[in-house]
């Protein structure tokens, strides 16, 4: 199996799709092609959140504004899994996680793929990523060390999620993605919430104030406002059948606070 | 086979899959994950038109305005077909079309399925009828009833799509979809156009009056109105090479009458 | 194999499969559905693209603004891919370069489907070709010619993509499409600017002027505009990280002229 990620839209990934079924029968399964276009840490959010969800599988995902410099094409083993990308930290943070998911009690393996002599410096994807993709599940995650063109490799760059500063009561962190429903994303930890009744929303919040916190969207009036614990594990704002990111004036990257308030 | 669709956008629907395949190799198909979001009547159009096109599966339909509340998780066995989906109306034209048109003797019927312990309030896709989904193409679709966690039920919540009022040589309906090319798909069955050259159109139309109804969309000149009978078998309203919505002023539940003329 | 592509956007691609997987198993693999609407040469040149990364398939290609009219349906047979579509020229850049790249030594053969007793007007991309794309899957590539249905033709529409002018060191040619990234294509081949320091662009682009040559879009800084040759071999006008199309001032059919410039 081989899954495939990228900010090509289309019809780009059907070019990868043609290489790799020129090369190998596996089964293939699209996360997601529109992701924000050369934005590595939105890409590593949701490939974290997403890929531990699969059986083992090469994860194949081309975010790659560095396209064509001397930055090395990177493969990752991780217990059953493997990753193939662009070496700019994009599969970094859900190696991490399918390392803890997978309870993998092998390190995780960095390789450098050699991709001299590639047809084009602009499309790796087709040319170098989506080849090596077709390799591995050929030959097997657990010999991916025994492919031609591969060398280990030790320090593969880095990419790393914000962590918040949690305080008693309160918590300082960052919007991570918004989704397409508009619900704002946050990196800070659910159990913040927990058995709380109300948070004071601020940072660059453009509206932000006291909001309930809920179980579930339906915990307050369609249209309103609230504080809920997303799908990640995360605090999410949001709106019930409406936009969070709209409600809120929040964007990635955007600081977000969070008092928490008890009745 | 499990087809899925839902409102999610990306990269949602990657999860349900990676759910499904870890516990079944089953072809999965997807139907559309852009549906308006939180639209039920409008995806259970869609899922109408669509669904009895496929050979017998498993069809995963996930509009969830109110994931989280204590709305039933629904799974529906019609012939060969299940359907898996939120109880709230979704996926009930498409099965009475389903049994309709694969002439199944039977009933259609109806189960609960337990969704107590699922890992979050807000993902049911992922957490509730993806496994759901996985486990009824294991066990087989004629096997339903057998499955833990499922128990029958009596009456689900009903979505019945709107049904036009017809008088002779006229007809008063409701606009149920407009489609990606701006299509105008009212509820008017075709049969009102058979053998009429005109029709006068009225009702929330901003722009009506009489437009020739076509066979096709080249009966008129590239950039005119026309009415024809669409795919569905209902009438739709036009625009060769453009956009119906927009020239006839018309959205999805805005009411429209047509008014058939002869030469 | 059976490869799609279409503008339809969502949900019609899947009663095409449907239709498909009512008829046999092969593997479906989507091109896009989001090709602008009825626009036969964008659709031409992204399918002549990427059809031949491809293994041996039946591709299923269905931009039809003449659905319903006397337009012939269209079966082509290059070697071992066989193409399905209206018969709008939107396949014939891809057969040609099929027949180039998959050095068939064979003529490319064309058929007409007879399209009689189709069950709609608007929608043979569900009636008449996606049947037609399963029974060529069904009975295999080779022996297409024996199908029911079919009879060879001579005369199908054409469709040529422009040619450029080339001169001594100056090229006038066109913009063939824009993709995802904003990225300018162009019709003038790569060796074009080979060894080429700079062009100076001119034709419709609103802003043109000299831009450096780079062998990757890093070559410049973020923001800034070069030429390069793109994934197709072709001359692109873009910007690092950046759009092209915007910063050039260029759509689809624009002119656009190349002089080159050496240090």
């Amino acid at each position: 199996m081989i899954t495939l990620a990228s900010d090509f839209g289309t019809p780009y990934p059907a070019a990868m799709k043609g290489v790799i079924l020129a090369r190998t029968d596996a089964r293939l399964v699209d996360v997601a092609h529109d992701f924000p276009r050369q934005d590595i840490r939105t890409a590593a959010f949701w490939l974290r959140e997403v890929l531990p969800w699969f059986p083992p599988a090469v994860h194949l995902a081309v975010i790659d504004p560095g396209v064509g410099t001397d930055r090395t094409a990177l493969a990752v083993r991780v217990g059953d899994h493997a990753l193939v990308a662009p070496d700019n930290g994009v599969v970094l943070p859900a190696a991490r996680e399918l390392a803890t998911s997978t309870s993998s009690t092998d390190a995780i393996e960095f390789f450098a793929i050699d991709d001299e002599g590639a047809a084009s410096s602009t499309f790796h994807g087709r040319d170098v990523f989506a080849p090596a993709a077709a390799a591995i599940d050929e030959i097997g995650i657990a010999d991916l060390a025994s492919l031609d063109r591969i060398t280990p490799m030790s320090d593969p760059v880095n990419c790393t999620l914000p962590d918040p500063a949690l305080f008693d009561g309160r918590a300082a962190g960052e919007v991570l993605a918004v989704d397409g429903f508009g619900n704002v994303i946050t990196n800070v930890p659910g159990d913040v919430i927990d058995h709380v009744d109300r948070v004071v929303v601020g940072g660059d919040a453009s509206v932000g104030g006291e909001v309930p916190v809920g179980e579930t969207f339906a915990a307050v009036d369609p249209g309103d406002r609230l504080a809920t614990v997303g799908s990640h594990g995360n605090v999410e704002l949001d709106v019930n059948r409406g936009r969070g990111d709209e409600a809120f004036g929040l964007s990635p990257g955007d600081t977000v606070t969070l008092e928490v308030r008890r009745d």
